[in-house]
């Protein structure tokens, strides 16, 4: 069975970052190191272009599908990068013939909204950081399907009060 | 002391609401209990114009400082009910003068967003639904100021897994 785990870090007021170009650079010791170890159980990561480009080096080792409108289908590239236009080619399709079967979304607002919208979103993890940015680009973009969920678990992770919660797509 | 404690429902999105007339009638049952419970416990209720006419009748026996640009200084609309247009009268003043203690904000977002800039809040009770609108009115009106928090409690409400978090500006 394939599985889609999505991971975001988000602030109280649902924001995942001050603007485009913004590397989550904001998210606690804490949470790094659980992504990191979430990350390394995924046989993919897919990720929006955007995001793929603040994060290029932490990624360069993953086995990546780049979601983009630069190619036509799909582009290998490195080995490890594939970089692929949904319209295209459908990252469903991609990962069917390789035989992935842990996939991991990180973002950032159109990825998670596609994958939420093509039902590749199983389970979505959140980091909920006690900070408001008061502005900001949404966890999902604008126009996202409405969906409920259920609350796997959730824990603290440090002093501040950083949760960390797991939720299934009902 | 005088105490602010905002109270919010929001979606995993960071949303309050679908659109600006929309009541916050998806939230759980054990949510609006707590709230309710929360609500008796203030003095007096800060809530912005299009949140009040929203719930005009769970608010018509509380008092109620209602921020307004349709007055100029403020107006006694009945007994427990004061518009007030804080570029003509500061809600600050008002609850000097009234000696009131314990004041919940209750939103909408240019409320919300108030607050924080003015430091009306002390506490942000903040209820997590395990949902997602996809889009909306975002907790806090664009270009609020930013700003860290600490988690003081957080439980679980039900099964589904709504979470009630309390947290405590920085």
């Amino acid at each position: 069975m394939t599985i889609y785990r999505a991971y975001a870090a988000i602030t109280l007021d649902g924001k995942i970052a001050k603007h485009k170009r913004h590397f989550s650079d904001w998210t606690s010791r804490e949470d790094k190191k659980i992504f990191h170890k979430e990350l390394s159980k995924a046989d993919v990561v897919l990720v929006g272009m955007n995001t793929y480009k603040t994060a290029k080096k932490p990624l360069s080792k993953r086995n990546c599908i780049v979601l983009t409108r630069s190619v036509k289908t799909t582009r290998q590239e490195k080995s490890n990068i594939l970089f692929c236009n949904p319209k295209g080619k459908h990252p469903k399709e991609i990962i069917k013939e390789r035989g992935y079967k842990n996939i991991a979304v990180i973002g950032g607002s159109e990825a998670y909204s596609f994958a939420i919208r093509e039902t590749m979103m199983n389970e979505l993890h959140l980091t909920i950081d006690p900070l408001v940015f008061g502005r900001g680009v949404s966890l999902f973009a604008e126009k996202a399907e409405s969906r409920k969920f259920v609350l796997q678990s959730v824990k603290r992770l440090n002093k501040k009060g950083t949760l960390y919660a797991i939720y299934a797509v009902k």
